[in-house]
């Protein structure tokens, strides 16, 4: 009986249940997340990721999890890391397929195996200073899936794919303020 | 003579070189990143980092890098990993971190120790489909910077931080191309 209501890996009377609450309870959707980072030396640095707020609570994540980056050698990096664009890249499309199965699973829709390539476009003239008309960030990206499922249409599995909450940042603005005080 | 010309562990040399050639040639300055990523179950997925392309080459990194991403168990996943959302602000300050101290490094500003506290609000009612009006990404994002260093201000900090490349996705629009074919 409890396999029955596993789709996609997703514990769907769970995520129902979530939904039947937040919707009695709205306060309950509000979630806060957090990384705290440490810059190690040139294009290195390091960030734990522990707790979160949610569903009215402080939690914690099972363990901590660390994160690296750094930048390649072409990048006058040491090359220990992928980068943080790379990573932009990765959150972008883990985000986007974790929605798309997570709403596909929520319709009843099954997904036998997903993967995608991302590429994303940008011109190192942003961010050197050299040109203020030429963005920072990327100029495009390109998510291409490929996709094994008997059940549905590419149009709707794309659609799902943009509850991303990563997709709606990428895709919009997001504010984000900066403090700067001394250690 | 070498070790001069290293700032905040950045080869600044390097960069300037860098900045030169791209003067000279600005299609050096284009750059494609990638990442592939593959679905594993419910909301665990992993991706490979390996090559990329800049300089007017195919280039590589010195290894291919990992990526896991997973939900805690509040959101139905298996908590194996930090979740998109909380890599998506640690794309965003080890970029912002990386970016200032390059580009302060280019200033001859010193940075001896630089950490930062990042936390983003997300409402889950945009994620879950309950409701249209609430945006499905972070609301709000702050990163809270503490910084040793003997000769600069905290504004012109503040500012170099603003020369990363994913703040200025988060900041901004970004256009995602989605395409979705079967395996």
């Amino acid at each position: 009986m409890l396999e029955q209501n596993f789709i996609n890996g997703v514990d769907v009377d769970k995520v129902e249940g979530t939904i039947s609450t937040i919707k009695e309870e709205p306060d309950v959707s509000k979630f806060k997340f957090r990384v705290h980072n440490k810059w190690i030396s040139g294009g290195q640095n390091h960030s734990i990721v522990g707790n979160f707020y949610g569903a009215k609570h402080e939690m914690s994540h099972l363990k901590t999890y660390e994160l690296d980056a750094d930048e390649p050698k072409i990048l006058a990096g040491g090359d220990t890391s992928s980068n943080p664009v790379e990573q932009l890249l990765n959150s972008l499309v883990s985000c986007m397929t974790t929605s798309l199965v997570y709403h596909a699973a929520l319709r009843n829709i099954k997904i036998d195996e997903l993967e995608a390539d991302v590429e994303g476009d940008i011109d190192l003239q942003g961010f050197l200073g050299i040109s203020d008309e030429i963005r920072k960030g990327y100029q495009n990206i390109r998510v291409n899936y490929k996709v094994k499922t008997d059940d549905a249409n590419m149009e709707r599995l794309k659609e799902l794919s943009e509850f991303s909450p990563v997709f709606d940042v990428v895709t919009h603005e997001t504010p984000v303020s900066i403090a700067m005080e001394r250690l």
